[in-house]
């Protein structure tokens, strides 16, 4: 009894030391790591170092992904986060600001939280060999592949922190105080090079056929890869929430993939005059044609459901924990 | 008292799901991530994509830090993971075989735990300046970084897998048969081009400082930052274990950074006839220097303390948790 008696001591005591260890303590029944994807590829150009053989097997297109269980996780369907462009798994987490991240907040709702680094992002890894053969003399430089950090400036009104930079919109909820650390988490983004069969997609998949269940919430530039992994095959996906999707899928689109599957398209303030509004009003159409096949969609611009002044990295506006619960709720009631 | 009912039946009732969940419940007082280090650079190169500006101002050599600090922490340091060449944070977390990584298993002994991806590695952003310079046609390939996938027939040998790709050494301890899993963890190493001076050394510096007291572990490629780190400043660096440094301080280094410092230097099995069985031997002249300078070096192979088989990737092989058990009570026995 004593193990049990210091551990209910445990849960008594919680020494204040960051903003996120004044909560109750986070109990897990289990946490880890592993990757999803991955082939091996032989390669004349592994490396671009000058001396020793270049030229060996390398595993390209894996997806790094880590996990969380609650302890108290029961029957809740796992949340599967996908970040978007030019930033990592990161996004999820811990806030510029400093407070609880996406990821954690689902934990303690008692949800089963994955989080991924796309396939050549983050600890997923990029193909070097093209890049190598280059510098190795043995290709042209047209070939490098296409790399893009957003940078401050082009961030700013992408991510709709204004219209010009460095001027803030009116009422903007993202904590620019503190945006140095979000500069911190962007990295290049090679997805350029990919194309449009990205790998992280049949990852997804096989991700939500592996782990028997999960809502793939998507972001930016990931908008469109639950439903395209929805189309490669419904296992394992109980619901997609796409938050600010780059693009969703055309009205035109076979609407198979996503009949009687719960859908969430949500975007945040300043949509006017933006392509973010132009994209609202795509996703919008394509809702119509899903719920016209037997669809389950919803779009939602959370100034219509009473929040304001959100940015585009709504998951780390300052009200983050209130459209996180918003989600939750919406979560709760549509997935089963 | 209802949830502390609930919570206390969470301890009892384990639901083994994964390898990880067989285990007692997981209890921590706080998670969270964030970056020590950057500095913001002006460009004309952020982006090599054909529209749009290619200016801007990024963020660069910045370091990702993840943490968890277990409920029952008490006075304990805390240890703080530096993963090395071709690998990232993921090194320290579940095994290719699927057990629990060191991460936990320092959680589980009651230590707050921070695992780090070096500057220009998985969420730690690589500068894309230079590599698209040259895509756009304003620099020569000469000028390209240098970058290094380590394949699979190049890791066997360096990571002492076997002498010869793919023949295993007897009674080697990796877990082969998960091999893919190791192989899917790596990503290109661009720390050829940042030369002696990494980043990532006074990232750790100011980490120590910021979380006030930690040992720092490293291994292979960053085996030698916490030493590096401690010539910077000792603030915060409460000891030093390096698995199987790539290199130690010379012994005609000034030895005033490491006086009265616990430091250990591990090595695994198989080092006869290899480079890593050269870089012992400089270790060992280093400690002696050290030690009688006024240092707490110990250099120790692990076949002398009673483990046999160990690889270079020594915190994955299948009696890691052993291996770990014994460092753990190192760290309680020589660090205050």
């Amino acid at each position: 009894m004593e193990s049990l008696a210091v551990a209910l001591a445990a849960l008594l005591i919680a020494g204040p030391v960051t903003a996120a260890e004044k909560l109750p303590p986070l109990t897990l029944s289990g946490q880890g790591s592993f990757f999803v994807g991955g082939k091996d590829i032989r390669s004349p150009a592994t490396t671009s170092r000058a001396t020793g053989p270049t030229d060996g097997t390398i595993m390209t297109a894996q997806v790094y992904v880590h996990y969380q269980i609650p302890a108290k996780a029961g029957k809740r369907k796992a949340i599967t986060f996908i970040h978007g462009c030019c930033l990592t798994g990161k996004t999820w987490e811990t806030t510029p600001d400093g407070r609880m991240g996406w990821d954690e907040y689902m934990l303690r709702q008692n949800y089963p939280v994955y989080v991924i680094d796309q396939a050549w992002r983050g600890r997923s890894a990029i193909d070097p060999t093209s890049l190598n053969s280059v510098k190795l003399g043995r290709e042209k430089a047209e070939s490098l592949p296409t790399v893009n950090a957003a940078s401050h400036e082009g961030a700013w009104t992408l991510f709709r922190f204004g219209t010009k930079y460095p001027e803030p919109n009116p009422g903007l909820q993202f904590p620019l105080e503190a945006q140095a650390e979000l500069w911190k988490q962007m990295v290049p983004d090679w997805s350029g090079t990919l194309g449009p069969a990205n790998p992280t997609v049949p990852a997804l998949a096989e991700l939500a056929d592996k782990i028997d269940g999960t809502v793939l919430i998507s972001h930016s530039q990931s908008g469109i890869f639950p439903f395209q992994a929805a189309a490669l095959s419904r296992k394992g996906i109980a619901g997609i929430v796409a938050i600010e999707p780059a693009a969703c899928p055309a009205a035109t689109d076979a609407m198979t993939p996503y009949a009687n599957l719960p859908i969430l398209v949500m975007f945040g303030d300043f949509l006017a005059g933006t392509s973010w509004g132009e994209t609202l009003k795509k996703c919008q159409a394509f809702a119509q044609a899903a719920n016209a096949a037997g669809g389950k969609v919803e779009v939602v611009a959370l100034p219509d459901v009473g929040f304001h002044g959100n940015s585009h990295m709504l998951m780390q506006d300052k009200n983050s924990l209130d459209v996180a619960k918003w989600l939750a709720k919406w979560i709760d009631t549509r997935v089963r």
